[in-house]
């Protein structure tokens, strides 16, 4: 392993420093830097546990899909940010399945599953830093089926437009209205109607294949109402 | 602490018999019994954090709440369940509120919240059951995430009443549509609508406070469907 990748490892572990050298030294030589491109899956379901991703770069999606093909984003992952459900299957008691992808071009340190879960088994730091893990995860869902449950679509779609703008760095977002459908778990037609009254509004303005935030601060005001 | 209760905790914890004597002893001294009359609150939000409960006896619910005043019950506990959001602040990273309340007269073993978190902060196999116990709430909070964001109202509610049957082991059901409207965070015009196509399809009978499923089977291959 590089001394570039061994520092971000270390830096990015709260537990790396509580682990005994030999331990330190088995996760050093057992984990891979992988590459994935834009749009590619890097786990789907349960059947599929690869081990525990840490993003170096990119951006990466996690989601929850049903029978009928409806999807709904559950949070994103950043650069130094753990990625838990790809080891699902060391995580006792979840029986629900995730699908993860890259968003962006994305390259990921590979914690292989044996290892972690050999490691936690082991570490009292490693076991408290996976349950702080899934803590975390945990409030991000409730976020969302908070949002899902307690707030009108209109209020979630100008939440949905003003993170995706501080995501990007940029009002002009590039994303379909069936891509913003999938984030919201909503349908295709429910997010055009409400994206043409937005635009009736002076909110955004609509081009083929994205939109253009036009009144953050219209938007901003809905957003919180 | 008298030796039934004594012989209950053994049973239910798990990490028991990997305690040191010591711990053991430290547990059985600090807990204590306690007894909620049907309908009372026993955890309101982040700020009330008084341990975990064991349930004895009894029937537990834990919901959110929004500001509007809508709930949704998120899941039950019975005998032999630990409620583990009733020590929520001892969860590093957990920011959303629940609220749990006792939904018949329900007596609980209280772990005292400082004395888990010294537990959970010395022993792996505590720490290790943590985990466990967020995953599986975790789990079934996944499954009505699932269920509001992928199934429409009429099988939400055909399988809400069949839970409710098999709970109260009767299809006479003493719950009122506001009640109902607040288990699946919905309002109660809507609810009430439901039902009574419901009965219009003869799968229910209504009564004042309360209705009786006439045909479960019907209500089933809608549950399914």
């Amino acid at each position: 392993m590089d001394k570039e990748l061994m520092v971000f490892m270390q830096d990015v572990l709260p537990f790396w420093a509580k682990l005994d050298p030999p331990q330190q030294k088995l996760l050093a030589d057992s984990v891979a830097l992988k590459t994935f491109e834009n749009g590619s899956s890097m786990h789907s379901g349960n059947e599929d546990c690869s081990g525990l991703f840490i993003i170096k770069s990119g951006r990466v999606r996690v989601f929850v899909f049903s029978e009928t093909g409806k999807e709904v984003t559950l949070y994103r992952l950043f650069e130094r940010d753990i990625c838990i459900f790809s080891a699902s299957c060391i995580l006792k008691n979840i029986n629900f399945e995730t699908y993860i992808e890259a968003e962006t071009k994305t390259t990921a340190l590979l914690i292989p599953t044996k290892l972690y879960e050999q490691l936690s088994q082991t570490s009292l730091a490693v076991a408290d830093y996976t349950s702080q893990l899934m803590a975390s995860r945990f409030s991000d869902v409730m976020w969302v089926m908070e949002q899902v449950l307690f707030m009108s679509f209109d209020k979630r779609l100008a939440v949905f437009l003003l993170e995706q703008e501080n995501i990007e760095g940029s009002g002009r977002l590039q994303i379909t209205h069936e891509a913003i459908a999938n984030h919201l778990g909503s349908a295709r037609e429910v997010v055009t109607r409400m994206l043409k009254y937005f635009r009736d509004e002076g909110m955004v303005e609509l081009f083929r294949g994205g939109l253009q935030i036009k009144d953050s601060k219209k938007l901003q005001k809905l957003a919180q109402n």
